[in-house]
């Protein structure tokens, strides 16, 4: 993958403006919301049972996000998961806080059960839950495991039979045979809630115009980190109120120009 | 109406800072009622069917918006409908996503046969599937209809018996008989999520303190229009997020001065 | 309690960075969380009656908000509430709208009676409200009333066992024996939806850190009125929505010096 075709995924997107149907936690609906129309990409959210299977099968992506999860929610997006499905609609999952509550541990792997999830987002220790490997978390965020990521990430692709995105300091993505390291990013995503959920909506947003999904996940994770980089560079000082704004404002101006000079992305064993 | 009718009408709003009810959507909770507020008026939101009837009674007016709808809330939206109907508070009605879903055009139906409407607003595709005329939607964005946006606002105005606001690039308000078109506003609004959501309610807002309701709507878009543009050149060029936030400045801002010299409203045939 | 107290529980929560439980209303979640992640703290929402109980054990304190109350959330809450209480974590409740409605007033009452709340915040008609006093309410901004608000405090705090916190003009708070008035803070709180209930937040995470619990109460509300004091004059011309931004850039910078400068708190009788 190359600098080129990154930008040129990147491209596709804005002009597209494909539909993202995301059924996703009260926290982050409106920085999602915001977030895509900034990248240039058409958000809906729509979650009762009466319409998500009719407003997936005419989405470009689906998005499904545990992050505030119940009962009625799991059970429409199961609905709208598998009408995904059956349209050949690309179904993105983050497994938020999963290991946090037994409920949420169960939920996600009940998901990866019955839905074909073409790319899975999370930290380290949420994709650790999904399979069942130990891993530290605190709440729904991330805490210190001992493994390697690299390893963890490919064991799950493998498992899932899925992509596989596990975010942290450095990103990784991964088949289960290919597999890249990117060093992009800034610490300040971690002071704004929903910068996680917004990336899993942006892989959506890259999904539905790459079908090589490797491609589409690795090219949001590098615009996006990329993204990051100028906005803290531009209003990061201030701090995570004004990097916010300046955040929306680069995911709608990013580009070729940035990503050739800031991207960091490295093909791993 | 001129442009002093307008501006007093505004600072009416200001004046009375009248209690908008809003049961709207998830996306867009915190940005209604942060605009509502630097409005000047007093925003509250309240869902539960314990406690609706009696919040749309004491409300200057009640607001409805389907944008992430679900039976329980329909269910809610009519008993506050019809609460505010027996005490005489205007209803208006925003039906995001009509014609995107089966679901969603049967609910705004429903709604406008059990409720007395006062005031609707949507994209033209959304006005057009309410009353039963076909028009592109795009999730819950309007698709290009071939129709003329002027004839269809009337033909709802007339069919609904109620005031009906069209936005999109142009803007057209009417009650069937007087027509207005507003040319305010600014593309930047499309990359803002909630900004459709938002001017619905601050038509509720003016609704509060302006019994002529089509002066109300009217006085409404073109406030909502001027600020839009002040906010563009202040900050419009940093990108949506710096827009979003001007333009939260100056609806808290915008006065007479901006309305006579930025207001383009015409009475059309 | 002096500054350099203040300052020093303001630090604990900077280096504990602890977990915050809230089951909060849909209007103000993603502000609450950001403000929390500014301050340091670690904000996770959960509300599902499957995981609240496993969360609120877990958390650092659990933060109630009845903000939009439906029927399911607050048995929710109740249950989180139980869970707090058995494991020792503090639970902090906000009354929203308490008076507003029938359905509100009974349940912040049911509330009191069911969980063992550590700290209470409100306004003077909620926590009026709560204890069956008179006090006039307008939706959920407090009105005027004609009483004096130590002596409420005193009387809630004495009656309800808890700490209670009135926040207004001037802020009170009191155990019922020790009273302090705090006369930090910026008008412009009141045009940005939600910094009621951040800050009933903030006060959660500084309960977790500091098992004084009126120590924990006065030191968040100082650090929160002088952090919102430093915003209003950074950015407070432009407008309520540069005023949030700030607000969060402030609440992730404030400390000791500031405090040292601003803090005005004052024990009374």
């Amino acid at each position: 993958m190359d600098v080129q075709e990154i930008a040129k995924t990147l491209e596709n997107v804005r002009q597209a403006n494909p539909l993202v149907h995301n059924i996703t936690n009260v926290v982050v609906t409106n920085f999602t919301a915001n977030g895509l129309l900034a990248l240039g990409a058409s958000p809906v959210m729509a979650y009762a049972k009466e319409e998500v299977a009719d407003m997936a099968k005419i989405a470009g992506a689906l998005v499904l996000n545990i992050g505030t999860l119940n009962e009625t929610e799991v059970e429409a997006m199961l609905m709208a998961g598998k009408s995904a499905n059956e349209h050949g609609v690309p179904v993105i999952f983050d497994p938020v806080g999963a290991g946090a509550t037994r409920y949420r541990t169960e939920t996600a792997k009940k998901i990866v059960r019955e839905v074909n999830v073409s790319v899975i987002r999370g930290n380290a220790a949420e994709i650790a839950n999904v399979i069942g490997e130990n891993w530290m978390i605190k709440g729904v965020d991330a805490g210190e495991g001992n493994g390697d990521v690299v390893v963890l990430a490919k064991k799950a692709a493998q498992q899932l039979h899925t992509i596989v995105a596990i975010t942290g300091k450095d990103d990784v993505v991964t088949d289960g045979e290919t597999t890249y390291v990117i060093r992009n990013g800034h610490p300040l995503l971690t002071k704004v809630t929903g910068t996680g959920c917004l990336l899993t909506s942006v892989i959506g947003a890259f999904a539905a115009v790459e079908s090589n999904l490797l491609v589409a996940a690795a090219s949001a994770l590098v615009s996006y980190g990329v993204a990051a980089e100028i906005a803290a560079k531009k209003a990061g000082e201030a701090g995570p109120g004004s990097f916010q704004i300046a955040f929306l404002n680069e995911l709608a101006r990013v580009g070729e120009e940035d990503i050739r000079q800031y991207s960091l992305i490295e093909q791993v064993k």
